[in-house]
């Protein structure tokens, strides 16, 4: 946690915030707050700057707070994640998160097998707490927008013209061409599970506009390619 | 487990190869191998190519081998990486391992909790362990060699013109250079611990002639920071 991330409801005056919970946990036994002390905090969709600690007890932790400071911007990336296995998916959107990627949307795909879907790793309160974890590793304030697409032909067939604009980019191990580096453009990129995606779905790729990039002939770990890809791109 | 890797002591004839264990329950397992299929093997520190299922029995698989093809390229790249958490280390080395580092140097800083190196996890045979899972991931027969340099400001000034010429780069999340992108020269690529390098660190790495650069605003998990500078490097 590199940043504080305060909610609305933390505010008790218009730049006063009062923390409890897991927050003020981390400013007393991580950081070793005391009155006094500056602390890195940003508001969830807000700015990012100081808090200063006026009030420090057993219960809550008072912060005067100046947010003066943008958060950090996106990258104009979208993320196209077969959805992984529920181990992996925590770690893939805390990923992504802290990388700055401005949209994940997790899809289906033949080797994505059906239980992951049923995982309660995919409720919206847990899939918030990984965002909000990537947040406050990469001090951003902004959540990434996400989407779950359960059904992958209409995805690729309707959804994706929703997504607007951008170099449609298919990871696969197999693919000749390298995966072009530092885009300006807005990126749509689609990162396979693991075992790859099947012909037909690259068929549906490549109708797509997709064009299938890799990293070399080394077959990476979800988070470890994706983590590279982006890396590339960025 | 992308590929089966063969060691000298698996062999019970030139082109053949008997496997037990780990390897045996992947393959019939997650495999589902059976006599007659092609599995993807490699030699420890060979060839890579195409295992034949000859013999599939409770206690032992027979393949007969041909390993035909050279392992992937390494990148021209040692990873200076001050030792992280025990938890984060496994995830680290396996990464580091599948993405191609020819070199991995772990490190003290002044961060690094001197507990960490007392941890198990630093006993040869486990970091071997997790060398070859990284791998098996990336399809590569060829272990990354591995220093622990538990001397800072030693290795920094003696064992550092060991390691031979390379372009030294200092991933710092405050540095105002971008990390560059695509280098053909060998790179020692140095990576700090969580909380980042102390100022005198920063000073004993410029004087080594190592440029600071960095990934953007955000701080981003070791593990993630890692594959993401690799990626832009490679």
């Amino acid at each position: 946690m590199n940043l504080l991330l305060l909610l609305d409801e933390d505010f008790i005056a218009p730049t006063r915030v009062r923390l409890s919970g897991r927050r003020l946990v981390h400013a007393r036994e991580v950081l070793g707050a005391k009155a006094g002390d500056a602390l890195k905090v940003g508001r969830l969709g807000g700015g990012i700057g100081s808090g200063r600690v006026v009030r420090m007890e057993e219960d809550a932790l008072d912060l005067e707070v100046t947010l003066d400071q943008a958060p950090p911007p996106k990258l104009p990336l979208t993320l196209v994640l077969a959805l992984p296995r529920p181990k992996v998916l925590d770690r893939c959107l805390q990923a992504a998160t802290a990388l700055g990627v401005a949209r994940i949307v997790l899809l289906n795909a033949w080797r994505v097998e059906k239980a992951y879907w049923t995982s309660p790793k995919l409720k919206p309160e847990h899939i918030r707490e990984q965002l909000v974890l990537g947040l406050e590793q990469a001090r951003d304030t902004v959540l990434p927008e996400l989407h779950l697409a359960r059904l992958f032909v209409p995805f690729l067939e309707t959804d994706l013209t929703e997504l607007g604009p951008g170099r449609r980019l298919l990871a696969h191990p197999g693919a000749t061409s390298p995966c072009p580096r530092g885009l300006e453009e807005p990126v749509i990129l689609a990162l396979g599970p693991e075992g790859g995606w099947i012909a037909p779905e690259l068929g549906s790729f490549a109708r797509a506009g997709f064009e299938p990039v890799s990293m070399g002939p080394r077959i990476l770990r979800t988070e470890t390619a994706l983590a590279a890809l982006i890396g590339r791109l960025a």
